[in-house]
């Protein structure tokens, strides 16, 4: 079996193929033929070395991945050979609040998905709904449970609220739809009118274009007759989250998702916060119990990911090469079939 | 202007047209000329003499009804001459949990709404959506305001949950209709192929005639791979309220809504409470805020309300008769045009 | 090493001491030399055959215990040899509401504490506070978390709201406690004078004797102003359940605790529940999560579990004995020292 | 009936006593006669023009006052004559989250609470507890209500977790005060040793001196094991925020109080939060139902507020002034009598 490695800072230059024999599961524990993953901010993040979280080194690279059960350790309850799983970024977060004690993670201090074989503690995994491909799944276990966590994880979205979600990244596609499986109504930031168009085709009620309105918390709270926002799905920092604030209603709530690079600039006036009433918080990923609700949601409203492109297994570096520098619109997957 | 009055337990007959002037607001109060009302299970309690709280003599009949301000009173701020407005059942009930020093209700122990004109005060009043006829605008404030309570004022609905509705009374349709909103599957049980078909085509997606499964809570444990439901709208009381329970997944939410009439069996098994673990929440409609909250979701999703006939306000004694004695599939409305 | 073995319905007669090897911890485990042990209403019905959830046969007596980590298996990250430990009697309940796929238990389909040394998965361990013995973290698994949970799990007790507890059995004087912790008001309720006196010793502000106030919820409405308490801890079932309902307060929270018996009357009337708004919660322990909480309250505020009485492991058999027919107030442990 | 008004941005000179008839109430309002005020940074503020919100030309000063029912308009139903009551600072804002359309408040868009008669409408009023004073009554609905908002309106506070307080401010004395009344830990920051002695007496378990201490998050850490605080009740805005977010354990809550006035730096850099996992809780003071809700905690308790120094009516300028200049420990009350 093969699996690309990487170590941090290394840069692209430093993912690494190797040969490994196929490991075998220890109790509790599960070997999965992984035939899917998909690419996340943060894999350029480590591979640029400004990740916050340690990176073994050496590690097997890619949090996210799906496949197939192949064999079950002694005392393996969860799952069966033949399922089908995907397994949660965070496998020691089970429920409940993040704690920095469940901060291991699939493919940073943990071995990762971009491989041939893998072997996973049982809880780690979950079943990936029936209606997905593969490639399909491998695009949930990051931004897909962000943005379920961002909507769901803190004050409770509902029908008829608004959600602002920024840009077409891929936290953003989802919050934008999993916002309108839940009825609500969602503003979409944007910076074409190309990718206004399929964000619009997405559910986006409103979008705007914010090249031409730079000003767009202004139109927000217009598009809201002045009130604002019930939920901001906030991917931007220091570009965007002065104007997120100010786009929000009293007592709603901006959830923070990912990790600020280098930027130069990625300082906020406190002023900005203390001129309102509302709630920031600071999120990462999700606990496995969310990622079953949101496995949930999809089934029952035969969901499907946006898909970009898909590389094959062999192509990873390429495939880590388009994600870095293309203006993708949805998830870059790697299909090891 | 014509009212109708009610004294509890006098029955229809009791019902009586009565004329006079037409009052006027006082400071913080609106004159709202009623446009429209509906009929709830309440307004029978009240005329058999079964309603628990109290009713005031000679009061002005029936809790909902939507209408247009005609005149405000003094420091009003928030609606204006020719809005459109329904009114809260409980109107001192703003927001937060319902206590009795908010139980003044409407058609109850303050004037209702089967009148040509009344005064409110205004935090009674909440704006309709604009895509509602005042028809369809004076079925929301007892049935829906209820549904929406039972759905979201506990552990919050979302997208991908089992809702399980009751039958097809006002409540029971309201909470299928919001539960697809919110992304959620519903399971409905009903009496009869025609109605089954009518929940269907509202959304439900399995329902099951509980004549022919007088087990229904099994035939839900099965439609949900043995897990159970996480919703229950509980609004049948004793005849349903064990399978209900039966029914609901572990952690699960039974919301109990209406009042139980003379039935001569309503005890239930502390047991089949103890073999689970779940939680039943006693609720009773709903706050001002839920009211409005509803509102948006209703307007989001251009959603309307199930009618099921319009009586005029000289007929208003004919719509009581039919609402008692007919198999009503939606709300039967009385409009004063 | 010798453990105490049982079998549902076998009466105190099968308890069964036997010799055993000391087990060696696999991957994630934990060796423990179990200290003390305590008695709860569920070894009871166990041996009377009234337990609802399944028993493997000739499992290993008793829920509760606490003792020190001997030995650990690989990759063991959370405790270390010569912790001071208890066991979560649902090991795998982490965190989040209860699920049936949580409910393997200690002394019940999972082998139980009334034993020399067990083996533990390290996720079923928490450590105890520091100013406990053994006899008094060994009260603490079924008894206090469950407690904990019933004024902590649902709507969250706050300092100033009135919390109603039942008579002095283990969840009553740890609800007592905790919510004395929390600078709630207590009304406690008993059957004697004498044990009045000690509950108040032990912080209740009020007690009533439901002897000579059979009607005793008309006394905790007096002692309340007509409001009633925010949260009862109801433990007595059928005999107490439509008192307890009828004392809480609109929008309180009753939690159900604890399972009924083969009692010939265990009917409510649902007219009790219709006549009121509130919540019933049907609870089972709690989480891993909770007890940590738990333990930081008990640690913080240097509490400290009331026993009655401590028997010999040697003794086990008269420690059953003694909690089956006497009037405890406080726990009844067994110590292994 | 005297009164003293202030404009904004006119200073301690524009503070002007004015004489005036009595008024009377309207329906549904109360006339109280007040008895005492207390002085908030926000008083300090409007004076200097920094105040955010909108402050009518001539209107009556402070935000806080109790005092006695005089008389009551027609229709009221809450308060008698004869009671002890105090006003709630956002009148409108009845319960629920704080939403702009309740942002009207006492001394600000209304009249406030510097004179010896005012007119209120019955809902903005609560009743204050028994065993406190008009002066230490006064001390309560600015500091008392957002401190306890800060402590339960978000993650609700339990026993056993840590709060941290920044100061000796109104807010954080109280926080201090409520928190063990949870039974919370308190670690609380100040610039003195004397002051230091004062936290310890109120009941602060720690206290760490910021001067000395001036990385002090580093001591909060290690005063909590590296884990970190679940609560700050953050008042120090620029100044203290970056440090607060780093004491602050993962998934715990930072609730941002009062307004910053015209400081030169108020920048935070967005990697300080990024690099956490946790929830900024910007809030304005509290709900009438979080009035009562506290007052209960007090009653329950028999907690008093910490007065620092107390000035007659006729001496409010120089209550302002000490207010001003001094180094106050606990709240500087004006006395009507």
């Amino acid at each position: 079996m093969k699996s690309y490695h990487i170590n941090k800072g290394a840069g692209l230059a430093g993912l690494t193929l190797k040969e490994h024999d196929i490991p075998a599961p220890a109790p509790r524990e599960v070997l999965l033929r992984v035939r899917a993953c998909s690419l996340n901010a943060r894999e350029l993040l480590i591979l640029r070395g400004y990740y916050p979280l340690p990176i073994r080194p050496d590690v097997v690279a890619v949090s996210d991945g799906a496949g197939e059960v192949v064999a079950v350790g002694e005392g393996v309850t969860r799952v069966r050979v033949g399922d089908r799983v995907a397994a949660s970024i965070f496998p020691q977060w089970i429920d409940g609040p993040f704690g920095w004690e469940y901060s291991a993670q699939l493919g940073g201090s943990l071995d990762g998905m971009l491989t041939e074989y893998t072997v996973l503690s049982e809880e780690a995994l979950v079943h990936i709904p029936d209606h997905l491909s593969f490639e399909e799944a491998a695009a949930l276990p990051c931004a897909a449970v962000t943005a379920w966590n961002a909507l769901t994880g803190g004050q409770p979205l509902q029908a008829g609220e608004t959600v602002l979600t920024l840009g077409s990244g891929g936290v953003s596609l989802f919050a934008l739809q999993f916002a309108k499986l839940f009825g609500a109504r969602v503003i979409a930031t944007t910076s074409s009118d190309e990718k206004a168009a399929r964000l619009t085709s997405l559910g986006a009620d409103d979008v705007i274009n914010y090249r031409t309105r730079p000003d767009w918390h202004v139109a927000v709270r217009d598009l809201t007759g002045g009130r604002g926002v019930d939920h901001v799905v906030e991917v931007g920092g220091a570009g965007t989250l002065e104007q997120s604030i100010k786009a929000t209603t009293a007592s709603g709530e901006v959830s923070m998702v990912g990790w600020l690079a280098n930027s130069d600039t990625s300082m906020i006036d406190i002023k900005v916060i203390s001129a309102t009433v509302l709630t920031l918080r600071r999120i990462a990923v999700g606990s496995r119990a969310q990622f079953i609700a949101m496995n949930r949601a999809i089934t029952a409203n035969q969901m499907r990911p946006v898909i970009d492109r898909v590389f094959s297994f062999d192509d990873a570096r390429t495939a880590y090469s388009y994600y870095q520098d293309s203006q993708y619109f949805g998830k870059v997957i790697i299909s090891h079939d």
